[in-house]
């Protein structure tokens, strides 16, 4: 099985009660990519960076199976970078600077080798440029996108459009709020559904996520941080976790996509407990086996 | 085994965006005995009312095999009556009146026949009075109690010596948050547990409840209700059914301890389904059953 990821390179500065890093590894589809990593190697990755994304971070993703025959690197442009700073909880962020540089223009070209891959997983992009990466494949077995409030709000249609294309929906509480109209979490699950996904997680944070696969439900715990030093990436480590867990095992039933969910909130776990994407770079398989186990005894109960 | 239930009894009237009742049955004292007793019979009430409380009401305590025998009914006062109105999602309630009527100088006295349960709850009333309640027990296995933000805001230091002496606290995140001074729940829960109670319960409402005991976490999922008519004695209910399931079983591992969060949660979801305490006044053993069951599908995974 193989696994395509498309979506930003960014080095991110950001700011949380906890410290401040400059210039740090992020972008959706670094997440998502060193996420699925542990799960499929190689990951095929297509994006784009300016002359300044690090040698050393280049290498690293090479070190992780990620291939980058797909990734654009423009010499005379500057990479894309986030500013953020979180609040004293972390429920709130508020964007200091957005400077899109070489990801202004992101064209994803998808390579011939890549074209046949069976996984795709459509980061946090434009959602007229997630439908043109569709279009370039032949045939994939899955598809999943994440979207986020800035298209909902800029490019209702488009996204609406590029739903109908797709397998599954990952996105935030009150993300599905905002694409179906309606404040119940079921019944929005419901509408989205209708439109196009037959699947759609809906990730609560600290409350866990709710996975809506055809009629079935499926609730997932969050794990039990006392502490979040960054957030970001939470979101894109769950996808990268859920999908790479899902082409590892090729097994498209309810009952595996559960589990894939729980592999996507233990990955996206430990993305939080440092910043940027330093508590992912070299994670072990037992520690990733331990907290998936973790969240079965946090959730299980036994009738008598 | 035996169960005491000491609280508030009112008539209350609830608006809600689907519709309006007006001094239907209500209070603290009467969820938790109501959700208890579809577990053990008879529970025994403590309580007041008025000239007022209707006789049919009382026939239908009795009927639920509630001993009465601590009720206290004052002829020439009225009912505690309390009038709330719901926000359009439910999220906020106002309180438009409160008349304490015979609730106003409430002192709870224990009948000898009562002072050997082994159960106690003590619903959401003063802490000094909870406190009194408790000096009058002998020797009682376990010992639950609710709070609320007044009692949090009016009395925190009577509430703190209250804890003291109790097995189990079950409150809203937003109480424990108040409680601990602390806005990490998991961090809030180790404290309140450090004040007194080995058990706390946390109630997070549409996103479940969280038990910690001893050194053990369980997360509860919440039922998924696609329309709530009136989330008033919810948490009565939720304390009424974990109590009760608790004294039927007369296990307090916290195996036991986690299905009675479930079953907690399961009368809760009942009791939110039609106004006042209609949906609760005559549950079958199978839809309880088939409902707990309901939870366990939604949040059960297997790892491969």
């Amino acid at each position: 099985m193989s696994l395509l990821v498309v979506g930003s390179l960014a080095l991110d500065t950001i700011e949380t009660p906890f410290g401040k890093v400059e210039r740090a590894l992020g972008g959706s589809a670094v997440f998502i990519s060193v996420s699925a990593s542990y799960f499929i190697q190689p990951v095929r990755l297509v994006g784009v960076v300016g002359g300044d994304f690090p040698e050393r971070e280049i290498e690293f993703l090479k070190e992780k199976e990620i291939d980058l025959e797909g990734l654009q690197i423009r010499e005379n442009e500057k990479t894309f970078h986030w500013h953020g700073r979180y609040s004293f909880d972390l429920n709130k962020r508020d964007t200091l600077v957005t400077e899109l540089n070489a990801f202004a223009d992101f064209d994803p070209v998808i390579p011939d080798s890549f074209k046949k891959s069976s996984y795709v997983c459509l980061g946090n992009i434009n959602p007229v440029l997630q439908k043109k990466v569709l279009f370039q494949m032949e045939k994939p077995k899955l598809v999943v996108a994440d979207t986020m409030n800035f298209w909902i709000e800029s490019m209702y249609d488009e996204l609406i459009d590029m739903m109908k294309h797709i397998d599954v929906l990952i996105i935030n509480d009150s993300e599905a709020r905002e694409i179906s109209h309606e404040a119940n979490l079921f019944k929005a699950a419901k509408k989205i559904q209708e439109i196009g996904p037959r699947t759609v997680i809906i990730k609560k944070g600290e409350h866990g996520a709710l996975l809506f696969s055809g009629d079935e439900l499926f609730i997932a715990p969050a794990y039990p941080l006392e502490s979040i030093y960054d957030p970001t990436g939470a979101g894109d480590s769950f996808a990268g976790g859920f999908i790479g867990y899902l082409a590892k095992t090729s097994d498209l039933s309810c009952e595996n996509m559960k589990r894939a969910v729980i592999y996507g909130s233990t990955i996206a776990s430990f993305t939080v407990e440092k910043f940027s994407i330093d508590r992912i770079r070299d994670l072990s398989t037992l520690e990733i086996r331990d907290r998936f186990n973790e969240f079965k005894t946090l959730s299980e109960f036994t009738a008598v």
